[in-house]
């Protein structure tokens, strides 16, 4: 099985015709101005923008068939958008082609209450979810750092501080509605909570990036707002012993909600940032949810652990207010770290090992992190296994630039080395495709074969994931 | 995408060259004597026996890749078999060919204790790595009915009665070695609890059926045994109720980790088979998982549903072992319920519906019963909203293979008109082909381009899944 795909050189001729002819159907829904287009194309982190060369606002799964019809005929690519938070160039557009943008495709089509379950169109932001579901005593649990859309959340697999209990986006879909690069609608599954009906099309289609279909509805489950909720704060000697008090939470059992490590340069970061004044060292973030019993047996166990290993204080508490300012706090903390160093550009790492190896990984990496110079604070979804380095580079320094990929490539080889991953949750785009193949070799060349027999042409999102 | 496979015709040439270059390479661990052939083929349910050429037993990674190897040059079908309890003819051999025996590659390759995981190969059983797990404090939740193979139970993307707390095999494997159609061996993702790395290989597998390829390694997560545990029974007044406290159950968020219904038909069964002495009245059956206060506050609480609802007496116990003599009688239930009718063929149905829809299924579903005059004693899953009927009938009564035909036919458009499916945890094999295509209408053509792509000669299990 051999990985070469369709080139993803620009087919000039295929996207005039298209442009005009998506311009005459979806009239001033259809983009082409230079700022709109660049908009579109990857605006996060180092990656080189690559801008589309129209941008539909989509409406309906007819709008989104009525595009990849007329893409399919002229072999143009389509490069699915949601509101552009996505780390590894997921929305850039290396051949051109149409954006197709799902921000105003964003309604709640249904709660389904009594089976804790919802439908929504792409184009919903979890904030906007939640929201809605307010008043209903439900939530959804996953939370990237961005209000980013579900669609997009879907297409990356993505998690965020709640994933340790409630998973993450592969857990939480129960299927979807999707266009095929043919134009055929599919849905991947009934609504039942379990199935055995055939190859499982929702964990296929959650991860594949666009690069599968064009999602035009998501069937997801939700949770009960739980009794009670607390919050914990507890600073830690080093940031390896609070990566053992995270391990020994896990191992012990205790079903914590979140469990997030923010490293001392990360501290100084939100404290300016979102203006807290919280100790500029290792600290551990906590979330508990329950019973009121639970909660505070749950956050009992957490206290004694951490002491155990010279953390402490463990301040708990369980007023919404202070909750809120500390976990917007921890979502707003990619900004912050940008923030550290004006005018820099941040490269974001996503690695994510078994919890075993957990504090040997951080602590090799923080020795890199030394060793090459680089300004880099740690944050973590640490109950997972899965940290972050926002490395904050000035881009016109070569040898800055150069010592950054370095640091990259070998904490890729470590988490790997580990039997660990180069993404926990950012996903592959362009900006890991080497590593994608380091990590998992000849596995690579069966998920091009797939691509291959869904996507013959190559224009779901093409030169994402798969070269 | 049409869905058409090649042919499964027998290749008489390619099967009788395979076959010697086989029994060359295996020596005594390749049979193709007609008795041991036969007990390869389906032998539970009402599905015809289709005995496979030949039997290997695999005992390796190598061998198996062997067994890839001829059949692939000589165009010959490998059917994967465990210990042959799939209930939809799964491991029948309709055009013939090898089946490939994992019940001799069974060796718990590691335990991962600080990682809540292990990697065994997949002849292992789920009571054999039970066994193993027991001395370290954690346990493998997935529990289908008989003592299957994890290699069966991944193929088949099995559950049980632990699934509503624990998930089902969709859940709980982390990464899978696997042998491809065309001999390559891949790993489908990291040992990392999460992980965006491309598409997701392992979900694809988990489910497939031994179509896409054949498993040689599995990497599990696996759970700490709670420090409390604690077993139930409450009888109700109907079907209908018991169904009821069970919806109430889930939407109130109460943990439990098993919630299994019984008919007084199914009671009926394991008091004769286990030597119970139970009410013959619908009855719930439930466990919970936690700290001892937990327990004790997630039993009284479902014990106040069940009362609300006209249930009760709700009998609670902690001791081990009429725990386990309880549920070792709820997954002989099948057995049970066959020997209601000496003679008879039981046919599992598996329909699973959104939780709202249960009670409203489970009736209708009993008035058909009535309607057709047939035996079918109904066991759930119903946490999950999944339950089972077993359809006892003389297998030479044509009438009653007749009416039992368009009972399961009438109760599959149900499931399905109720946003559920066909099956909730016993896959498609042979027996549910149909209903796949009622179900998921063109994703099934998706399926269908998945497999031409990764087994083009279509020798990997054929004549399952997908036509």
């Amino acid at each position: 099985m051999a990985v070469a795909l369709r080139s993803i050189a620009r087919n000039e001729e295929g996207i005039a015709t298209a442009v005009a002819i998506l311009k005459q159907r979806f009239g001033t829904r259809c983009h082409t101005g230079r700022a709109v287009c660049e908009q579109h194309g990857h605006t996060t982190t180092w990656l080189p923008n690559e801008a589309p060369d129209a941008v539909v606002y989509v409406h309906s799964r007819e709008d989104v068939q009525a595009i990849v019809e007329v893409c399919r005929v002229h072999n143009v690519p389509m490069v699915p958008f949601g509101v552009g938070t996505s780390l590894e160039g997921h929305v850039n557009a290396p051949a051109g082609g149409i954006s197709v943008d799902f921000s105003e495709m964003a309604a709640v089509v249904r709660v389904y209450d009594e089976d804790l379950a919802c439908t929504v169109q792409p184009g919903v932001t979890r904030k906007m979810l939640n929201e809605t579901l307010r008043d209903r005593g439900l939530f959804f649990p996953i939370d990237p750092g961005a209000d980013a859309t579900l669609g997009g959340m879907t297409a990356t697999r993505a998690s965020g501080t709640n994933a340790v209990r409630y998973g993450t986006m592969r857990d939480n879909v129960i299927s979807l509605e999707v266009v095929m690069a043919d134009g055929t609608l599919i849905h991947t599954a009934s609504r039942a909570k379990k199935s055995a009906a055939g190859y499982d099309l929702t964990r296929l289609m959650v991860g594949s990036e666009g690069t599968l279909g064009l999602i035009t509805e998501i069937t997801l489950k939700l949770s009960g707002i739980p009794e009670a909720m607390s919050a914990a704060v507890c600073p830690f000697p080093s940031v390896e012993a609070a990566c053992n008090a995270t391990i020994l939470t896990i191992q012990s059992g205790i079903p914590v909600a979140r469990i997030e490590l923010m490293d001392p340069i990360s501290i100084r970061g939100v404290n300016r940032y979102s203006k807290l004044a919280l100790a500029e060292v290792p600290t551990l973030f906590l979330e508990f949810h329950g019973s009121e019993a639970s909660v505070l047996e749950q956050s009992q166990m957490v206290a004694e652990i951490a002491e155990d290993l010279g953390g402490g204080p463990f301040t708990f508490s369980t007023k919404a207010e202070e909750r809120t300012k500390l976990w917007q706090a921890r979502h707003d903390a990619y900004w912050a770290q940008i923030a550290l160093r004006p005018g820099c550009r941040g490269i974001a790492t996503d690695v994510c090992v078994p919890i075993s190896r957990l504090a040997e990984c951080v602590a090799e990496t923080q020795a890199d992190i030394e060793r090459f110079g680089l300004l880099a604070p740690i944050v973590g979804h640490v109950g997972d296994g899965n940290f972050h380095t926002a490395i904050l580079i000035d881009n016109d320094d070569a040898d800055e630039r150069r010592r950054a990929q370095v640091f990259i490539e070998r904490l890729t080889e470590r988490a790997i080395a580990m039997e660990g991953t180069s993404t926990g949750e950012h996903g592959i785009g362009q900006g890991k495709m080497a590593s994608l193949r380091k990590e998992l070799g000849p596995a690579v060349d069966v998920m091009g074969a797939i691509k291959r027999a869904l996507d013959p042409q190559n224009i779901m999102n093409p030169g994402k994931i798969l070269a």
